[in-house]
């Protein structure tokens, strides 16, 4: 079975070490990884979803934290504090600097992320193929208030008396400032992105195509705001299954509750499906996992031509996780029975 | 007292920790560093002499290794290393690797090195001003025998059946490959380099200039190829004065022996005194000092106009550190005495 995941970093990884815990020898998993969490810090080209996969599954990863390297030092950092340079609030690790090395010398030499990722992943034999979403620069933008010293200008076309906004890099937003409200986000640079080689032909290809609990906003959505990725999805013969990442009305992990009000989203399970919506209606989704929690949302969801079905969506240990893919796959497979 | 020091790495870093304790609040000193052992590695810009003298006068050396930070450690190299980098033979610590990052970033940023080195420099308050012999990329590249594997190819010009010879940067010659024969030295990029920014006036200005017991070949030997540096030392109005790097016909630390037979120079205090020679015969120094051990030299650098005078120069401690720079400062000071 040719199964093709769409992932960003740590909820992504969690479910992909569940998958391929059941997958056979036989079966072949392709993850689609996010880039538009990508940042360029201390000159070092840092790509945290598609490193938080490949540590994970890679069994390099620090678990309790879900991201980095485990037995990790600080000492660089710590060293750039010292130097006042101004990439010294994100955290990199020593051991995780040596990533960001290798990876910003092959980029400088000319060498394509894919392939960069693809020389960076020979070394922690993954068991799938990790590509990225696309070779070209996109990185997630994040319109906020500005501090109130004054230094935020109106944005163009704000009214004048209004609050000053300004954009930050998703990763400041998230890492640094730690989610303020936000008003608007967006991939810059995604309309012009072209879909990394092999990509369109993993979610063509595939039997199975799955979405598992990452952000729909930050994560997910930039993938498929990457041209050509949402109507490969749409045309592809494999039936497409995703689960949801807010169970009762929270996300698990991360801060989804503060973005998916700049796209219109209610922060459930169920206004999430709905907002990937029912191929059969224009929409990317033939199942929708969600939690036994929102039991609730599933006739909702079948009303908009969704499987749906519902189980413990807490990826809490090994078993779970992989009772969440075992589930995932099964409704991919009743799915795809029923297609035309 | 205006006082300029030219420096190679650990010997000249030690000289000028001694050169500082005995200077007063109203001396100036300004140290030249040597940038030709400077090499790029992954993708960072290392400048391995400017650091040593950063760190040594910064208190951050490892004093016993003489060089890299003290409790230092050594994760980000064991991961590249990992990854198979090609620059994994190279030690890297964590901590100085911050200094790279900052230094890389500011280059690519269009940053002159010598303002790279005032920003690094800040934090450590070294109480003297160090300067890089120039912002221009300069290389010692050493020419060697080929590997015995058949993949050196016959240099050009090389009589055929020759055993064949290959170029490598120092820092591979001296670290990696631990100083095998060397047949030639070249400074590349020495004859179109720029002395840096305060560099000439440092020297025209300055009431006495120390050469400390650096390596003649690859340390103080590029600093002069740089051109106008020779020059503003012979017409500069400050005495001159050198601390020999040898000592009873061996270094004392480092790999001159096995570079100075490529200048054709012996390797002995007398003959690296002679090789430099006295500004009055077209050289560049008043005075050279030597050691105990080679006090039988002191007659014949004299017959070249050189004041040269003998007593310990192991640096073993800083008293006999200071007790050195001390016997610099008062040769100089009966050299310029002696002057028209």
């Amino acid at each position: 079975m040719r199964i093709t995941v769409l992932s960003g970093g740590v909820g992504g990884a969690r479910f992909l070490l569940g998958l391929r815990a059941i997958c056979s020898p036989d079966d072949h998993v392709t993850v689609i990884g996010n880039t538009a969490d990508d940042i360029t810090l201390a000159g070092l080209r840092v790509c945290p979803d598609l490193d938080t996969v490949m540590y994970t599954l890679g069994d390099g990863i620090d678990a309790e934290r879900g991201w980095g390297r485990r037995d990790e030092s600080w000492h660089a950092m710590a060293e750039l504090a010292e130097y006042d340079d101004p990439s010294a609030w994100f955290a990199l690790g020593d051991r995780d600097l040596a990533t960001h090395l290798v990876r910003t010398r092959l980029l400088a030499a000319g060498v394509p992320l894919s392939e960069v990722t693809r020389r960076l992943c020979a070394r922690w034999r993954l068991g799938v193929d990790l590509l990225p979403m696309t070779d070209d620069p996109v990185e997630s933008h994040v319109v906020i208030d500005a501090p109130d010293d004054g230094s935020g200008a109106a944005a163009p076309g704000q009214p004048e008396g209004e609050p000053g906004r300004r954009t930050v890099h998703f990763q400041e937003y998230w890492v640094r400032l730690q989610a303020p409200k936000a008003y608007l986000v967006t991939a810059v640079g995604a309309d012009r992105a072209r879909p990394a080689p092999g990509v369109l032909a993993a979610i063509a290809d595939a039997d199975v195509l799955l979405l598992p609990p990452s952000n729909p906003v930050v994560s997910i959505g930039t993938i498929l705001a990457v041209p050509g990725i949402r109507t490969a999805i749409q045309r592809s013969r494999a039936a497409v299954v995703g689960v949801a990442p807010i169970i009762s009305g929270a996300p698990v992990r991360g801060m989804a509750d503060r973005l998916l009000p700049t796209i219109g989203v209610e922060v459930s399970a169920g206004a999430v499906g709905a907002h990937y919506g029912a191929r059969s209606a224009g929409g990317i989704l033939d199942g929708w996992l969600v939690d036994d929690a929102d039991r609730s949302d599933l006739a909702p969801l079948r009303a908009l031509g969704l499987r749906a079905a519902a189980m413990p969506l807490l990826m809490t240990d090994p078993a779970s996780t992989a009772a969440i893919a075992t589930a995932a796959i099964e409704l991919a497979r009743s799915a795809g029975a029923a297609a035309p």
